[in-house]
């Protein structure tokens, strides 16, 4: 039911179509038709691995859309992951089920699970979701939230523009348009700033506009803030929650990824998403592990 | 297993005993010996209920009381909860399961049923988690993060200070030990301040001291922040993840609530515990639903 958004509420050309760009044909899933409901297959593309790992924004958005098949509501408000065990490029199975079904929103959880050596289902990784229809939400907007202050598109940065490989044989890096502000690049140069703060431009390189589960993915895309922070090495991520809040307008989104306590071998990073019509449209926090020793 | 928090490593007294507390005594889980393992039965206490419906943080304690029992850690790290209908006191039950072992961290899933007057299980709340040993991190801390600025405690109010009946009827006021900051008090006057903050000391009223269990209370205990941006009733929680980050010390803790995007009819509330040592020991976002209608 997410794969048809044509609500008659909405004017045409402001809602993302899931149609045949990289993004909506890489997180496709094929419902089982026999059998058990809420069964779906994937095989999990290596375009969307950060050194060899699939991105965990990436999974995110491929259980969102399970999830928007199984449940009655077709947009995810809220869904909180825990990570299990890294993804790898290749087939998976996702079981999903409706827990409660409300009138405005509805519940539901899903996982995803690839194969051992022996033929045996892994878990990856576990969703709660909660999903409503954002085009029912009143227009009401209270917030006190500000954009963040990125320079504009033209004096960002992104892989492309580095001499060396950043993040090498990262086949994300070339599926997004990446524009990262210079101000939170000096980890990429040798002079990590010391805060904790990633910012940047985020599309699709194909130019796939953005719809609530690209949002899954853009709230996970940028690099560490670890990076920022001197550290060095894979972040892995705990724990994800991610409310999607308005469904995002037309053109980039600007996402801002802050951390605030590194301790105890953990951080928090805290992902705000802005539509190009200047409204707060995702809000994440997760829980991931860093390795205390120091990069360069 | 989390019944015997006596690691070695921890000197006597800075961890909280799980006794004979009120608190204690009320989020106490009773395993089903026989039949499936992970089967806990509970009497939710109407000690901890608000205006009738039984606490949101309570819950969460309860659950994760019974999740040390069923998981090889013992400490909640991340917990993710999707409230679904409204628990009232009463008999309850908790299904609880192992979902992965690992060898710092172990993740489960538990729910919370009670029953609807046919005598079928309605579930209540579901939650995802992340356990592990707060004692075996390393004590780096590097945090950018600074506690609230809150007056001493005795320049605080709690509902013992108000003249007429605050939140009439709620259980809860009398079992915990919560004296705001004047400043987010506004609401109580009929003078919201229109921001999206509310905060203030917390503790038990009978003394206990804090542990990660009554962390999990602490992030749900305050007024909702709705009330100071001039709105009224109810707001129920969707959605509400809690990191703990850190064993709190002995004594009271702060606890700091901010609402930055209240849209759609739906907010987030970010908090932040901080024990007396200034450590940031909880932090904890979760989204909420509002009524648009004004306050007084």
């Amino acid at each position: 039911m997410a794969d048809a958004p044509t609500a008659p509420s909405v004017a045409p050309g402001t809602r993302a179509t899931i149609g045949d760009s990289e993004f909506d044909r890489d997180t496709a899933v094929t419902r089982r038709e026999s059998g058990v409901p809420g069964v779906y297959d994937i095989d999990l593309s290596a375009d969307w691995t950060i050194m060899g790992a699939v991105n965990g924004g990436y999974l995110l958005a491929v259980l969102g859309r399970a999830l928007a098949d199984t449940l009655p509501h077709a947009d995810p408000f809220s869904v909180s992951a825990h990570y299990l065990t890294a993804s790898r490029p290749g087939p998976a199975v996702i079981r999903a089920e409706l827990v409660r079904t409300g009138r405005t929103l509805s519940t539901g959880q899903a996982s995803l699970f690839q194969y051992d050596e022996e033929g045996r289902e892994v878990e990856r990784i576990r969703v709660l979701a909660s999903y409503g229809d954002l085009d029912a939400l009143p227009e009401d907007v209270r917030t006190s939230a500000e954009p963040p202050a990125i320079p504009p598109i033209e004096k960002c940065f992104g892989a492309e523009d580095s001499p060396t490989p950043v993040l090498g044989g990262s086949g994300i890096t070339e599926r997004l348009l990446l524009k990262l502000d210079p101000a939170t690049l000096g980890w990429a140069l040798g002079s990590p700033s010391g805060k904790g703060e990633m910012r940047g431009w985020f599309g699709l390189a194909d130019g796939r506009e953005a719809d609530p589960f690209s949002l899954l993915l853009a709230v996970d895309a940028l690099p560490p803030t670890a990076f920022e922070l001197g550290l060095s090495g894979w972040v892995p991520t705990i724990e994800l929650t991610t409310h999607v809040r308005a469904r995002p307008a037309p053109g980039p989104l600007r996402v801002s990824v802050t951390t605030r306590n590194l301790a105890g071998g953990f951080l928090e990073e805290d992902a705000e998403v802005w539509d190009s019509a200047d409204r707060l449209v995702a809000q994440s926090r997760q829980l991931a592990r860093v390795r205390l020793a120091e990069g360069a």
